[in-house]
């Protein structure tokens, strides 16, 4: 099959890479570039395989009749389930887990992948592939209300207005007042024009105001910002995973007593759900699709800023 | 008036440093070293001023008559109570707030010390002064337990078996399983014969395992240790304000959805009450008791790792 591969140095596109076997098949039927992806196209993870981890596709093999030819998104870290983390039910942090094209598991930019019947969920009519596609990110957004249970009269900013910002902002707002911090007009008016208050700058009257401050910079400088805006005893939500490999001095996170809480993958259902409602839209992030023999154009077009790229296999 | 006074360069003693004046005047019966006054000593927090914030002491000036001559402690941030931190009621947050022997106010190191009459607590006649010069510290370690709290089943690991590891460990084991990890064999054998778990080194069986970690070890190694031991989504309290200057890398706080929680000064009516009714003991930590003159071999002692030296002004 085609797939977009990293060999540990570089990415390359495979005409010939072996099909997947094992498992729950699916047709990938278009995939996400995600921050995580150009990272680990950088080295990150130390991860050798098939790139990708947001996808919606359709399932061609199964032991379960029913769910062949079925519409599905996938959760991606396969745990093993026999492992007391497990049977604590944190199954995503699983210590001997897999991770779609993260970690020890072929991803998504391929034609076909491989995940646990356990790992799917159908997606409805209601919702189409390009709003699908953003289900996975989508849950990465609710983890946080899972994480972080929100007030109404809370002040909430979030920091960035990239792809992640983006559907964080969406989230929060419709459970606390969101201000978003970012870098790019037409990013920020996106969110305006959803009725999110957001700005390019941290003006004096937003220091030390915020109840809940996230950080989806995917930049060493998103916490410093988030501990300049983050009241006493605030809450501050880490998000930018990949430029977590910088090191940062806690001393006003003691002094102002501030809550890190570290967030990474989330739920799937509370995600379809929003979007099979429309309380969330997403299709506008859509900036260009590509075919997998096309994946430098792609992943340049990813770290240019563009919301959300896709491949089509 | 005699006092300990840190110029911003080096400690020294005064025998004719100025008497405070203004507010409620307390005669400082005992005083506590603390890591923070080892560390302030050296230059951290750029304080000049008479040093010491754990104090016990007796009233000779005030407003309230009644006031005079009780036996008092004292809460170390005195909050200007007028903006809106104030007013969102985290007094001990107030930007504007001077802290007692940490910044723009004279601490207990002295014969004489000022303070708010609201910031004073009366203490009962059932609690001695060799108590009562741990209500600060004890307070500090009751502060954990309003930002998290423990549930009977979980297990609590305290790194650090010092002075406020102790505290901590004894508090903290009234609502949870807590074993404290230290260095040194007779620390943890004073936990030991109070019921509290206790070891010299991490096993592996302890890896991963703990769902609260508290970091009480004043040391940057600290927080690596706390991410070895806490478990997916575990809470980790960091306490080790002055160790807090060394940059930490947040990768596995996210990746594991860690949350940390900065953790300072407490409140003092739980302190009291748990020297009062004498479920926490806290007399044999007292290893020796100075003059101020006798600075130098004060600090020496306490650097040298004794439990809690004193002066008595």
């Amino acid at each position: 099959m085609k797939a977009v591969h990293f060999d540990g140095t570089s990415l390359g596109f495979n005409p010939e890479f072996p099909d997947p076997t094992d498992g729950t098949i699916v047709r990938v039927d278009l995939a996400g570039i995600c921050g995580t992806d150009i990272e680990i196209a950088s080295g990150y993870m130390g991860y050798k395989g098939v790139l990708g981890h947001e996808f919606v596709g359709t399932v061609v093999k199964s032991e379960s009749a029913a769910l062949v030819g079925q519409r599905v998104v996938g959760e991606i870290n396969v745990a093993c389930e026999r492992c007391h983390t497990c049977a604590a039910g944190l199954t995503r942090h699983c210590p001997h887990r897999s991770v779609l094209g993260i970690l020890n598991r072929n991803g998504a930019f391929a034609e076909y992948l491989s995940l646990p019947e356990r790992n799917l969920h159908v997606i409805p009519d209601s919702v189409s592939n390009h709003q699908a596609v953003f289900v996975e990110p989508l849950a990465a957004a609710f983890e946080i209300l899972e994480q972080v249970p929100l007030r109404p009269e809370w002040r909430v900013a979030v920091l960035g207005d990239g792809r992640l910002g983006q559907l964080i902002s969406m989230v929060l707002d419709r459970y606390s007042k969101v201000k978003c911090f970012g870098r790019h007009q037409d990013k920020l008016d996106r969110l305006e024009n959803l009725g999110v208050s957001a700005s390019m700058c941290i003006e004096s009257a937003d220091i030390g105001r915020f109840d809940v401050v996230v950080d989806a910079t995917g930049s060493s400088s998103g916490l410093i910002d988030a501990t300049k805006l983050a009241r006493p005893r605030g809450t501050i939500i880490l998000k930018s995973t990949t430029a977590s490999g910088s090191n940062h001095n806690l001393t006003q996170t003691i002094i102002n007593e501030f809550t890190l809480v570290g967030s990474r993958c989330g739920p799937f259902a509370p995600a379809i759900d929003a979007l099979s409602s429309g309380i969330i839209s997403v299709e506008d992030m859509v900036d260009c699709t590509y075919s997998l023999d096309r994946y430098g154009e792609a992943f340049e077009r990813a770290k240019s800023g563009a919301l959300k790229v896709l491949f089509a296999p």
